[in-house]
């Protein structure tokens, strides 16, 4: 049984280049244990309304979830990087 | 570069059950090529203010993904299963 975090963001202002948001979120899970896959970036603007930003990350477990989202390097991105410029977040996770 | 599908589902009704939804979902697509992974389900209430539903699907490319979203099974599935129950919805996509 997997894990599966999946979360997507707008951006207070759409233009908001969020390239280093992605790769700073790739090198923190880099050294996070428990991470079966890990994609995240900026929508590709194909459906109507969609969000501007989505992270997609598959572990091993409930446990190896936590881990991540607890991890003091990521919840720094969430509050420097990612945080000032949100204006809505969707999330849910789902055992699969 | 694959193609990555999320989508979340907030229903009208909370307690509404998906199952089948999950179910007819996952029928579908073991029929449409191109489909490199696939989870929908539940979210489990792990995140405050999570949504109550979400798909992640890879696929090879962009063409693939249009193959999913427009096959008749799939726009049936919106049609009849979802969007009777749907109060809100978050999509995105990532070339990843």
């Amino acid at each position: 049984m997997s894990f599966t975090h999946v979360v997507m963001f707008k951006w207070k202002d759409e233009s908001f280049d969020a390239q280093a948001v992605a790769e700073a979120l790739q090198s923190a899970v880099a050294a996070i244990d428990g991470v079966q896959s890990y994609v995240c970036g900026p929508d590709v603007n194909l459906s109507p309304g969609s969000f501007d930003f989505a992270v997609v990350g598959t572990f091993d477990d409930r446990d190896s979830f936590l881990t991540y989202r607890d991890n003091p390097e990521h919840q720094r991105i969430i509050k420097e990087m990612i945080n000032p410029h949100l204006e809505s977040r969707s999330v849910a996770q789902l055992e699969s």
